[in-house]
């Protein structure tokens, strides 16, 4: 197969890159990443024994540390562990160093400059990561799976992740795209034969691979669905009445999980404050609180915003002031959000029973369906809350242990693969020439090479490791 | 010499202790760290060979890396970079381990979780640091200069504090140590002898030495003055009427710096927005935009809050506005600020000279001392302004290069033993008896002793230690 990779990048990979690799900040420590020809003789010319005598590094195996001080002519900038690796065993299959220093601001900035002083050149986003893909380390599916683990934040997310980084969902590309290729291979022999009008392949054989590979190709494209509610949370819509008590109840819901998720900043998502993991699924609840304070809920169900947020929504759930409303107000509240819900399920839940006879309750609203009683100021029966969400992700989701697409690039590529697919099969059946359907092979090929990288150029590479962080 | 060393701290140092070492947040690679007698065997626990193989750490030299899985149980929780320090050869002095894996907040917190589980316990504050200073890595002033090392932010507080880590100060204080001990053990002797009342400790020669001793204490408590400002930054006031500029002033010096500052959260200080390394010191402006706007020059200066800013400072910049007042105006007010100013330096700014004639302001101004001519709005001479800013801080210093106290523990310690010498001295010279002397030597050997941890207490190294970032 023709490829069309990195003519211009590869050129641009011969330096030496730095960059600070921890988060940004004060910390114990900070990691300096360094990666290219010059590494190890870039680190060589400012590292020396504690009595500021030069230390090779260069002699030494790789996978080793190295103690010893960092130092600008006399000026010792820190004292440092330095990790050797070796190419092609290293991150990039470049030679490597990790300098670990202490993690003061001024500390990690006195040494990327030293770096840059001694010849290495700051490091673009994802440019480790892309280094790594051009020396064959992974392929590019593998490569944007390291960007997704680092932004995971729930159990599937980082499962997923995790798989595709080892080559999971790679795997099952290269596999249907080695079965075409076979296919695609005497097609293009027939061509070379075309005045002999020969047929080097068997045309039921490679409809029967088509329909199959078509069919894997729908599944993945059907994964989507899912794969990007793991990576960016499963939309859930809090409506109902003002003081129904919906920001207590994303309090409530955020209280146990606001130490680990607060912490989190600075990833893709501009606000994290709405996002939780419940049993390793992560929700992200749509914010509603701009609704106007109309006492008519119909009226105020009408009111743009959190009608979007219920079309954006897999989930709503309807939340009610078990004073406030009598079980025929809340029908007709339910008939009326039922009219904008599309696909979303619908759980009902009754808030403030904890000044409420639970029993006299239950019996009033026994008529509703999925419906649950909890009283979010006093975090009463929240943990059921959570369970129930789980539970409702679970019951609309295929099972995350099968392969399941989360990268949009990804779905589109697979996306074009199905439809190429289509125009062979379409071919076949007219029973058109042989070099139309090489065309429309190569087509499918291309598609699905450009997943893994087997296919790619400048553009995409640099489209997609400019959505890595820096140092990565 | 009797001490009173850890008796409880020892033995909580038995366990093995695991915390995150790089800064909070989202980065390409964290750093966790674990350290003690079970550190090996913990991560052996769930170190594995990509095909989840039990992978063997104990058997390997330390100072090697090792690349594997890190599972639990059946789940991957990251591919990581394992690197082995086997006592004593480590930071701590104990069987360490440092896990390099994806900087995802997500994976960082199920890795340490898995190494809770595995039998670690999260670390205290500080705690690694503590174990290097009870396993003798370091004396406890050096292992405080790794704190202060942390916290740096100017060239001069990294280079102090790196002078203290490396043992500079440290070595100091045991030499003046080591000579007064010489003469407490000869007048500990007589006291066995006092019946017969002899004298093995020349009482001229322990004059001198007691002299010589103070001479260097003095000269280091008084380094503590610009130790602090050193570590804490010069205070700077800007004072001047409403309008004068200052605020502007502030952002023309922030701007350059700005970019690096404001990466500085959490550190020890509350706020930073006003702080700026310039020449490699680090200036501390003082807010002085309290004062109330009233077009009283005079009356405003009176203001508490300007006047508590000034005293603060060691510079007072005197802003004006060049259209606003006259020479006769300024004339007035330095004289006013003169007053308040204390011991702090004054630099007179004129501002706003872009639309003005710059020599016909010179001329107009030629009279008053130690004045600039700048434009804030336009970044006119701004360069300048830092320079005599660092040129000002530096007519005011001894050399950074000599031992500077920047502690405030240390000064305490130091002017502790100053007054019991004193007494030594008051003693010697009264003819007193060797057990009182005795006495008055062992309080100024106890103190010194203090500052490098030679006699230390629970309490105090609780108090050092908790200061301290966790991770380090």
């Amino acid at each position: 197969m023709k490829s069309i990779r990195f003519v211009n990048i590869t050129a641009l990979h011969t330096d030496t890159i730095v960059a600070l690799a921890t988060p940004h900040g004060t910390g114990a420590i900070a990691l300096i990443r360094v990666s290219g020809n010059e590494a190890i003789s870039i680190v060589e010319k400012s590292f020396t024994t504690k009595d500021l005598k030069r230390k090779a590094l260069a002699d030494k195996p790789g996978y080793t540390i190295h103690f010893g001080l960092l130092c600008d002519d006399e000026t010792i900038v820190d004292e440092v562990l330095v990790s050797l690796f070796k190419a092609p065993h290293s991150y990039t299959g470049e030679d490597s160093i990790e300098i670990s220093c202490h993690g003061s601001q001024f500390i990690q900035q006195q040494v990327l400059q030293l770096l840059v002083k001694n010849g290495a050149r700051m490091a673009n986003a994802g440019e480790f990561t892309m280094r790594a893909f051009l020396n064959g380390k992974f392929d590019l599916s593998q490569a944007e799976a390291v960007a997704d683990l680092i932004a995971s934040n729930s159990t599937v997310s980082h499962q997923v992740a995790m798989s595709q980084m080892r080559g999971g969902f790679s795997g099952k590309i290269k596999v249907l795209r080695e079965n075409l290729v076979d296919f695609a291979s005497l097609i293009e022999l027939e061509l070379d034969f075309s005045e002999e009008d020969v047929e080097f392949a068997d045309r039921t054989e490679l409809k029967n691979l088509v329909i199959s590979i078509q069919r894997i190709i729908e599944r993945l494209v059907d994964s989507f669905e899912v794969g990007n509610v793991i990576k960016n949370g499963i939309p859930v819509a809090i409506v109902g009445k003002p003081n129904a008590g919906k920001s207590t109840l994303l309090n409530a819901l955020l209280q146990e999980d606001k130490a680990i998720v607060s912490e989190i900043p600075g990833t893709t998502r501009d606000t994290i404050e709405d996002e939780i993991s419940i049993g390793g699924v992560l929700f992200r609840f749509i914010d509603t609180a701009g609704i106007r304070d109309t006492s008519d809920v119909i009226e105020q169900i009408g009111v743009n915003k959190a009608l979007q947020a219920m079309q954006k929504s897999a989930i709503v759930i309807y939340l009610f002031d078990a004073h406030a409303l009598g079980i025929k107000d809340i029908e007709v509240e339910v008939e009326k959000i039922k009219e904008h819900i599309g696909n979303s399920q619908l759980l009902i839940v009754c808030n403030k029973i904890d000044t409420e006879d639970l029993n006299a309750l239950q019996k009033e609203f026994e008529k509703l369906d999925n419906i649950l009683y909890i009283s979010a100021k006093e975090a009463m029966y929240i943990e059921d809350l959570k369970m129930k969400l789980v539970a409702m992700f679970d019951s609309r989701t295929i099972n995350v242990t099968e392969t399941v697409v989360t990268n949009v690039r990804h779905v589109e590529a697979l996306r074009k693969a199905n439809s190429a697919l289509y125009k062979v099969m379409e071919g076949l059946n007219k029973g058109i020439q042989s070099d139309f359907l090489a065309i429309d092979i190569r087509y499918a090929l291309d598609a699905l090479g450009e997943i893994t990288g087997q296919v790619t150029s400048d553009d995409l590479l640099g489209n997609i490791f400019g959505k890595f962080c820096i140092g990565k």
